[in-house]
């Protein structure tokens, strides 16, 4: 199997953590797209996925599945044990709907954020992300203010319960990490009030799936160094 | 199990033909939420589902389940054969995927045109929906140029396929029915020119979890009928 992506950037990095929970990550080849020249968003990308976003994966019979809820069910179910879906159909309601929660309220919220109320990736990829209108930076700046209530929702859950959609790691947790990791890099940074969330991050971060990445951090810290 | 929701309503409407496709629709206790009145924006409501929106499954528990994509998980793994869901990592990727380009590229952006660019559903609820903010219509029409290129997009998928993730229904179609639903009271229609979308969406008028709600087309006509 392919992955099509770009290491160090919050989508592709939760399929990262998918493949390293699942220990399926040295059967991958990785093919690294430019995303600052917004290689993604040229017609050879468009053929694998039309919605021109990272990851991509490929099968070995050619076919593509883009999505990252799409993505971690086929790489969760390819061994008939899933452990980040779930496995009972109660289980995979509060995991999609954690899922579907951690991607609207707050990694999204932080993207649209990013894309349209910051220089973004630069000019190349800007035209596609955000093309020019008299709103853009406005509707941004608001979604900055939904990825904040985000983080403020994700808190009060995790007074409650140990991992987003429930008593045990799934999906879920990837995608509120990741979204995170990105607000770091957008300077939507975590509230010290929220001790849940942060105890909860910190847990995560010790993860073999997320700590052991050469030693890096990543997401964040790549970002960084990329001079966002 | 109980569902909270409102007949004639899109998101609604998805969960009510996945419980007719399962054949459990007689096991449910509908509670209809005035949604024109914005009672699903009131802490009463938000208790059940902290974003706000229709439709919320409750288990006999008392659980909460909410957004579509999770709701049908429940429902159609419940029985252990799923239908509208996949049954291997290769159906649940290929669904996953269409059923998340479904609300993003086609019910989602007609849901925001129509709730930022027209008078919505009438002041009590748009005061939620959608508060005043100078770009606010300019967005919404941008969402609707979203939705038209979304209607191109599911019509050249369905002139080499028989389905929108492949030859078998699933909940990615009944989520572009939805949306194309949503479309005509949100006065965005399908182009003639759109063949396979049109032939598409004919046949799944036809199927019995479809066609025989009381005898209405229903969505749509419903929205008409409240005078949108």
């Amino acid at each position: 199997m392919k992955v099509f992506d770009r290491p160090g950037f919050p989508n592709p990095a939760r399929i990262r953590i998918v493949l390293a929970e699942k220990g399926i990550d040295p059967q991958i080849e990785f093919i690294s797209v430019d995303l600052i020249a917004a290689e993604h968003k040229q017609t050879e990308f468009l053929k694998k996925n039309p919605s021109g976003v990272l990851p991509v994966l490929q099968l070995d019979d050619g076919t593509y599945i883009a999505e990252c809820t799409a993505i971690t069910e086929y790489l969760d179910t390819l061994d008939g044990t899933p452990t980040l879906t779930g496995a009972t159909p109660r289980d995979k309601a509060a995991i999609h709907m954690m899922q579907r929660r951690a991607e609207s309220k707050l990694l999204d919220a932080v993207g649209n954020f990013f894309h349209h109320a910051t220089p973004g990736l630069g000019p190349d990829l800007q035209a596609y992300k955000s093309p020019e209108w008299a709103g853009r930076e406005e509707w941004g700046r608001r979604q900055r203010d939904k990825a904040i209530a985000g983080m403020r929702y994700f808190d009060g859950l995790l007074h409650s319960q140990r991992f987003v959609a429930g008593e045990a790691f799934s999906m879920a947790d990837i995608t509120v990490f990741a979204g995170l990791m990105f607000g770091d890099a957008a300077g939507i940074v975590v509230p010290d009030s929220h001790t849940a969330l942060s105890a909860w991050r910190a847990a995560v971060a010790e993860r073999p799936s997320v700590k052991n990445r050469s030693g890096q951090t990543f997401v964040a810290d790549d970002l960084r160094r990329m001079g966002f």
